[in-house]
């Protein structure tokens, strides 16, 4: 960072402090603008340093943010961010300035655009890729009105290669609707971006040559002798040729984008006058803007992918962490003599440690991220196997299908993707690998609640929209031994196998339970506790809970029985009905919305059988969209997932006076 | 069709007869290749026009086929059909003569690729736009062998607007794959394509002046003195230039693809020339070669959206007709003491007619449609409203999106898809409508068992991918009355509306139950017949089966009630409640997979009430995939969801003996 700032005691240094909307924005002089990009820049350095949250990108787009404000008047013009977590100058610009100090904290500000929050936040998003066909539809109807509003999209590069992104900006330049789109290019996505297209942004950012070039084709082609009409007409195709080719966007162009660019997306001023020129302008409009992820942050601009997302600073520190995975990557050291640690590695980390291990085992092996390699893990697998390795880019449906045309092939591909991405997804998953029945495994990082990233990320819909494809086996492991075993059997298995895991920690060595690990088969659960007249049927990380509950029930003398379920999808149907007879309460326990999921199953299944005397109590998340909060232990807790809960629930089963 | 054809008794045409495999074919004399086509053209007129399929999309590549099997040797290389709905020919080609005659009929040859009815059909496919992916797949599977095998991926125009297409060619480009795409453009998808690179793609069409002009600049530079190496190196660069400017494909090479084309797609001779220069080449290939859909066939070169699809010939008539909603389009005509016709006009058009009167009501109505203009009924929409009616593509996430963003925009947008397809758009379901709560109404059309297309077409996951995602109203109609009611409902609620209606005829004017048509809501249920200790909890168009079951039961003196659900979200749950105390049996009947449906709200429901007497029958799908059977009543019947199987269902309850 080149520019020098102060902050105020209050951090707020003296141009944002006056900044309480974006008309007092416009009311600055031009040569302000810069100062108030570089206070920006320092107040979110010092803010998100200590809240955590999406550091680099937002540091990348200070420029673009003010100058968008600058020019557009976002009380009628509409802005759509994709992604939106890039938002954060938008958010300092539009009145939330006293909102930072709870980013991402619980009952604090979201760290998405949020119309809860702002009259200025259009939509609540999370996903990448669908800005354009959200500021298309905007366009469309604001198209209706005399005097109608200016609609702007902004796109991050990576976002670009997103199948949907594709579409809508493939109908919007065939609509003619009105529309501005910003393509924010920092040749970062998450990770580094992939792609045909990603190679072609990077030509363009290198064409200063080719524009050199341009100029003395003109020369050239105006120094011809005109001899006839028809050489003429052709010398006007050859300068129409030549504007064509080397003017950088042709795709866009051929498309039938306006395209404008690329330009220096740190440079105000520039931005603010091409933004007024577009303004103006009818059609699609892209405007090519090129910035640096984690501008003035030395360790963003070095290692954008590290400062993607920031951990909030301990108490002991001040130094931001970088978020997810990355968090959790490192495994508790034991040292003799100490007490062991009380959490194991990251559900992640075991999922990327022993895919290493078995792929090092058969050659097969394949792993596929849709731009996730360091949030699912298989950053390690890609140094390891590079060649077996492959990112996709921000294009879920298509890594789905890439593995299932793998497994046609004779391959075993592990498509790692976010339960909450694999949505974007579904059809592949059931025409292409379900309908198939070819050996994919699926595996399905940040199943559950997330916590601080909210109910864009919240990934509870998985074990519904899996469960009804036929064929698929669906499993979700307990601890790290557990997701070795489940990953060697999908592996071994002749068919689709989807598994899930949470964000979060294994549970450490002395919190794992010692049962017979008995060995692994589709539709077979284990039972680690024997009931009396209870039974807890858990499924995945939330048998930790459920023995922790027990374990407390077993205190006050209540023996309550666990079971640990591993498969939704078969169902231990013999060990159910079993239960069914011998138990009064069967508790089903699932990070996962009520509706169709694992408790579903069960009351499918025990629905199949014969009538018997047990009741089922169905534990899971409620049918609303659960609001961020800071820590997924948080919200387990508001949904009454965790230890607590599942303890309540099922001491008021027992004595129902109590509820 | 200018080629001579003599057909024999059989069926056959002499060259075609000889054709038993691939291998047969590179038997034979080039000069024998353009009769063979025509041989194969008539053959398909002849049988398609019998069973019924798809003529166009078939006729419009039998060369290109030909010329692909003679080139490759599939039983190494690989095809991929993208949909597949075009394999017709090579099905003829691959020892499937035989199987015509039953084409898509029960039992009889599937109308897509099928790996269960030959080694050379990879892949069962249905649903567009993924056929780069899984050739990719394999080609990077391939790569890993000695002497790899070569990929053929062959998808159509409309298809490559598709964003899962796009990520894959994106992707393939950059990976080094070797990978031929044969993009198959006849400028007609299902409608006619849509957007920016359809309109490319129709410029590169009509490019041939464009390289006549090509010749004269290169003549031109040739002509050029040469004044020294940096003139020197910018007339090279001129050159270059001037070669990727002209050369069509531009988009394609500029991602990294080795374009082709465009070829005359009914030159077997130029095609088999250009597959096998393309074999020998590296990287991605992408041949770009024009095809006139229906070619061959009179109505269908003129009409090509009418002929996508025909049904089979009736026996008073061997015309093909249409297929869908286009069959059951024709109302049936009242004519004064003529008895009432038996069914009522389809669903579909129910649909459009209701949508188009209630857009005559409110200017904010807009229509939306995902290539299925016709298919969906909104043809008429598009021609009373063009501004209001919006055809995307093949596109359902940019389309699903779109609608999002014109209802934020204050327009009531009605995205009319059918229900296979929405899965491609299911993200958006979550992210752009429900966690927004906006008011799009979402119309799946083909809600159900679809027949012949099978499979990848039946749409039976909707319930529980839907019912998942809080805040979606979910209903459907039982007649075209209340489709109509359901739907203007749907235009007044401020939030995320979903109504499904099958592939089928509404009930006629006598088969429609007269109830006492009580205002709707979200989450109440319609009574129809009282019942005595068995109610049929009925969700949509089954209704009417449950209607004939009661009233057969009501014949042998059993008293059977009939409840019209309408919503299987919300449920009615005070009327299940009382009926959970009153009733032996609630019978819950749907057209769909039983996993997550509609009968697993219903054990929800009940579970989250205190115990009751009553016990619960789902009659749904079974999990498991449906083969394609000739009708709808044929599936129904095999899944026992028809009125015989109802009526068995529910004397087995009351008569267990007899079960």
């Amino acid at each position: 960072m080149t520019e020098t700032t102060r902050v105020d005691a209050a951090g707020a240094p003296p141009l944002l402090e006056q900044i309480d909307a974006p008309r007092d924005l416009k009311e600055l002089a031009p040569e302000d603008l810069p100062r108030l990009c570089a206070e920006i820049r320092a107040f979110l350095l010092a803010s998100v340093a200590r809240t955590g949250g999406h550091l680099g990108s937002n540091l990348g787009v200070v420029e673009l943010t003010v100058a968008l404000h600058r020019v557009f008047d976002f009380r009628r013009d509409q802005l759509v961010f994709d992604v939106s977590h890039q938002a954060y100058a938008h958010k300092l610009l539009t009145g939330r300035r006293a909102g930072f100090p709870l980013l991402r904290q619980t009952g604090g500000m979201c760290g998405f655009t949020n119309p809860a929050e702002s009259e200025y936040d259009l939509f609540h998003t999370g996903h990448a890729g669908t800005a354009i066909s959200l500021g298309l539809g905007l366009a469309l109807s604001a198209a209706r009105e005399a005097d109608p509003p200016r609609v702007v999209s902004l796109v991050g590069d990576a976002a670009l290669g997103a199948g949907v992104a594709f579409e809508a900006l493939n109908h919007a330049a065939a609509s003619g609707a009105r529309l501005v789109v910003v393509l924010n290019d920092n040749e970062w996505s998450i990770s580094k971006s992939v792609g045909g297209l990603a190679r072609y942004l990077s030509r363009i950012r290198s064409s200063r040559l080719v524009q050199r070039a341009h100029q003395e084709v003109q020369g050239l082609i105006q120094a011809i002798p005109v001899i006839g009409p028809r050489v003429d007409r052709t010398l006007e195709q050859i300068g129409e040729v030549v504007r064509h080719a080397v003017v950088p966007g042709h795709i866009f162009e051929e498309l039938g984008v306006t395209y404008v660019g690329p330009l220096d997306g740190h440079d105000v001023g520039l931005l603010v006058e091409h933004f007024t020129r577009a303004r103006g302008l009818e059609g699609v409009v892209l405007i090519h803007v090129l910035t640096e992820k984690g501008r003035g942050h030395p360790k963003a601009e070095t290692h954008p992918e590290r400062v993607h997302g920031v951990k909030a600073a301990e108490k002991s520190s001040e130094k931001p962490r970088a978020a997810g995975a990355e968090s959790k990557k490192v495994p508790p050291q034991l040292v003799p003599g100490e007490p062991r640690p009380a959490v194991g590695p990251a559900y992640t980390q075991a999922f990327a440690e022993a895919l290493l291990r078995l792929a090092e085992r058969d050659v097969r092996v394949q792993a596929i991220t849709a731009a996730m390699p360091s949030g699912t893990g298989l950053d390690a697998f890609a140094q390891r196997f590079p060649a077996r390795f492959f990112d996709t880019g921000i294009t879920e449906q298509h890594a789905v299908a890439l593995a299932a045309g793998m497994a046609k092939g004779g391959l075993r591909p592990v498509a790692a993707i976010y339960s909450t991405f694999l949505q974007r997804g579904y059809d592949q998953v059931f025409q292409e690998v379900a309908l198939q029945g070819l050996p994919v495994v699926l595996a399905l990082d940040r199943a559950g609640l997330v916590g601080a990233d909210g109910p864009t990320h919240n990934g509870v819909f998985d074990i519904a929209y899996l469960r009804t494809l036929p064929g698929l086996v669906l499993a979700a492991p307990r601890d790290a031994s557990d997701l070795e075993r489940m990953l060697e059997l999908a592996l071994r298995h002749d068919g689709p196998f989807a598994l899930r895991f949470p964000r979060d920690n294994t549970p450490g060595q002395e919190r794992i339970h010692r049962s017979e690990r008995r060995a692994m088969a589709p539709g077979k659960a284990e039972t680690l506790v024997e009931g009396e007249s209870v039974v807890i049927w858990a499924y995945g990380a939330l048998v930790n809970q459920a023995l922790e509950a027990a374990a407390r029930c077993a205190r006050r003398g209540l023996q309550v029985g666990v079971v640990d379920a591993r498969f939704a999808k078969p169902l231990d149907v013999e060990l159910l009905a079993r239960h069914a007879q011998t138990m009064r309460w069967i508790v089903t326990l699932e990070e996962h919305q009520r509706a169709g999921g694992f408790g579903s199953a069960v009351l499918e299944a025990l629905n199949a059988l014969p009538p018997t005397p047990a009741r089922v109590k169905v534990l899971a998340i409620p049918d609303r969209f659960l609001d961020h909060k800071t820590t997924r232990e948080e919200q387990l807790a508001e949904a009454g997932l965790d230890a607590d809960g599942v303890e309540r629930a099922v001491r008021a089963l027992l004595q129902p006076t109590l509820a």
